[in-house]
């Protein structure tokens, strides 16, 4: 008999969340990290030779949750300046504040705080991106959270890059410094966009991403205001430009696509690049609404992000599952519209093939890593459980129990074992003082 | 020194959400179930007399929420037919779903469901609308909560009313049966709309309100077809309907709004109609949005509502407080639109209002009821915590800890003390499994 270093009995599986199909009491046993065996509980031996047993007790065993776009450090900034316009909030705001306060301590405990809200909300996988990445990428391996973390690249000043021109070579030193490091992390680039980079840094940065073989994340047509002045600047839409600069490919990773026009859907579709959503975010920005249903229609793997704190204020993809569906439902007059298991499907096997990582996690497969969650589903708001699509319209990140990632149990029973989140939290605290001592509003 | 019942300490107060404004430091004492002092901690006696002493540990402390409208019952048909037509939802689901299983003992225990679901969530008021609600009221009552509890009428065969000519009937029935029985407790009436009450029936009910001196709901322009279809028939707009019948005054609650035309604002602002909006439940169904800035513009009070489970499919008014925001921000490309300040005061003070109940409840004043909350801000999601914004963005149903209504202690750190929650799940699942068997979808 083989001994398991850990099984979960008793469970509910929701192997994999597309097909919203529930396998009741069945168990899941993980060696090595891996998935080695599902199956009914009845197929199980007496006394099944295990380090550890997770008794699940009926309730929900479902994958981590994967979120493809985030910039963690931005915890700091929840609720900074909320309801401002686009502008303001961004130039009076978010900048100097960014400016004044981001430095490798403040990324690397505003990181840990994000990976403690997304751990905790059941997310397992997140794809990050933001400036000191070397910071949070540390933060995320000290967390046990599975991360892609992108290091930033913009054509300004920025935080731990002060001279523009030495933004690729930054990057670069990012990507060796981290590449085989751990089996956790991946590191990438995140371009910010097309209107903070000058089409030189942009292809250069693709370029040292294609040596690299990372992903390349970039924002894109995201408001109206930039995608009409990239139009009128390059005659053409932002994602045309980006394919005549031969940015796009099944590594590109474009990053809300809310102002696409004809022609946008084809050129992504034909080169291969992936798109991640950010629907909270875009509605509290005033932003627009994203042509969901026709990039998935045209066959385009799109994942869903819940982009910083700055702008969405919370980073549960239990909320921005129902948010999605709920919001293109209303636009389009049309209940049937986004159905919950695309969403369920989106939030685990479609984010990870986003981030390349479908061979790894968003499924409940033999083989894949161990990534999932078990989710208390006998609570007054998700009682009764007629079926999976209650998790999208009823459930939220705190009705996550017990979180396993790469077979390392991180949290149970609402407990984080994996570092210590009463200390990350004194440091945003004190960190969250200098934000107001700096006299932005709050 | 006067002996308190019971005395909040080390709160931060957040005594009208609608000004944003903390106080920290602060306590508050109640007696005989009403707030008698609020003040700073400092002008507390060094030993207050109360008879039990709560410590907020400076966690924030508000008033609880007011959801102004609910059909608590049909937490039963949570996630039974999701993202469906709305016809074939309620024609092949609903309805069949409501007509087989809504009996008095279903209505009592999937109220109390509901009512656990809300308490637990920081709802201290709510409104409530179904049949057989004689059997709701009892359940709130018992769970502590504080009801508008409405009797539903319609010119079909009913749950509890098989004869339609007898609806007006039965509905003066539970009126003169639940008028002054509870203090907690204020029965109404609820037409369940223009299209499914003929227009004798929908005088007669509001003459039976006003000789009661009750409050009068209806489901009111939910949706583009039935607008149009009432338009057609009778030549005028259901608000101007309603009007020209007589229907609308200040104890009138027009519930969804959503197909307003030019003109029917005024008619609102004129009589004094106020109105209950639930956008997440209009989001879900595709039904639209509501000219919500509109209606707050022309000074018509509007609370919020989150509707039915079968619809929302929660009842977390904290969630429904960020996605109205959010809404309305998108559609109308607009970041500045319903600030959180707005929401936090649609969803306790002028929910209160709407439900004629300002006197009592919505805010931590001297002389109101002691309906409060205390919400742990002391979690990942919510930290840093800049200001109150945060609860309208970020904050959950779950973040609530402890719950008072009219003085009374209903949960105390999570735990539920009015009434056993697990015996109430476990009633809702036992009816559930007829829901299953009646071979409807789950």
């Amino acid at each position: 008999m083989l001994n398991h270093d850990l099984l979960i009995t008793n469970a509910t599986l929701l192997a994999n969340p597309a097909d919203c199909r529930l396998q009741k009491d069945a168990y899941l046993a993980v060696t090595d990290g891996a998935i080695v065996e599902l199956g009914k509980m009845a197929d199980l031996p007496v006394l099944p030779g295990a380090d550890r047993i997770i008794d699940a007790g009926g309730n929900l065993v479902m994958p981590g949750l994967v979120n493809c776009h985030c910039h963690g450090a931005m915890t700091l900034f929840r609720g900074l300046a909320d309801d401002l316009p686009l502008m303001t909030w961004l130039t009076e705001h978010i900048f100097p504040a960014e400016a004044r306060l981001v430095d490798a301590e403040m990324v690397y405990w505003c990181s840990k705080l994000a990976a403690a809200e997304m751990l905790m909300g059941g997310t397992t996988t997140v794809a990050d991106a933001y400036f000191y990445e070397d910071a949070a990428a540390q933060a995320f391996c000290e967390s046990g959270l599975r991360a892609v973390a992108a290091q930033g690249i913009i054509d300004f000043p920025a935080p731990g890059v002060p001279d523009p021109s030495k933004n690729i070579t930054a990057a670069a030193d990012f990507l060796s410094s981290w590449q085989g490091k751990s089996p956790l992390l991946t590191p990438a680039l995140f371009c910010h966009s097309p209107y903070t980079c000058g089409l030189d840094t942009l292809q250069r940065a693709k370029e040292l991403a294609r040596e690299a073989g990372s992903l390349f994340f970039i924002h894109l047509a995201e408001t109206r205001e930039e995608t009409a002045q990239l139009k009128e600047q390059h005659g053409c839409t932002p994602v045309a430009l980006l394919h005549g600069l031969g940015l796009l490919d099944e590594n590109t990773v474009c990053v809300h696509c809310v102002w696409l026009e004809e022609g946008d859907i084809a050129l992504l579709r034909e080169t291969g690049a992936k798109v991640a959503t950010c629907p909270e975010s875009n509605m509290k920005l005033g932003s627009g609404i994203a042509p969901l249903a026709e990039l998935l229609d045209a066959g385009i793997p799109v994942g869903l992000g819940t982009d910083g704190c700055a702008s969405n204020n919370d980073l549960d993809l239990f909320q921005e599952m129902g948010n999605c569906a709920r919001l293109h439902k209303v636009a389009a007059h049309a209940p049937t519209r986004l159905p919950a298991a695309t969403l369920l499907g989106m939030a685990t096997e479609m984010g990870a093939r986003v981030l390349g990582l479908a061979g790894e996690t968003g499924r409940l497969a033999v083989g894949l890593r161990a990534d999932c969650i078990i989710i208390d589903t006998r609570q007054p708001h998700l009682t009764p459980f007629h079926n999976p699509e209650t998790l999208v319209y009823a459930g939220r990140g705190s009705d996550v129990a017990t979180v396993l990632i790469d077979g390392r149990v991180v949290m149970q029973d609402r407990r984080l074992l994996s570092f210590n989140i009463e200390e990350t939290m004194n440091e945003v605290r004190r960190l969250a003082r200098r934000v107001k001592a700096g006299g932005v509003k709050g």
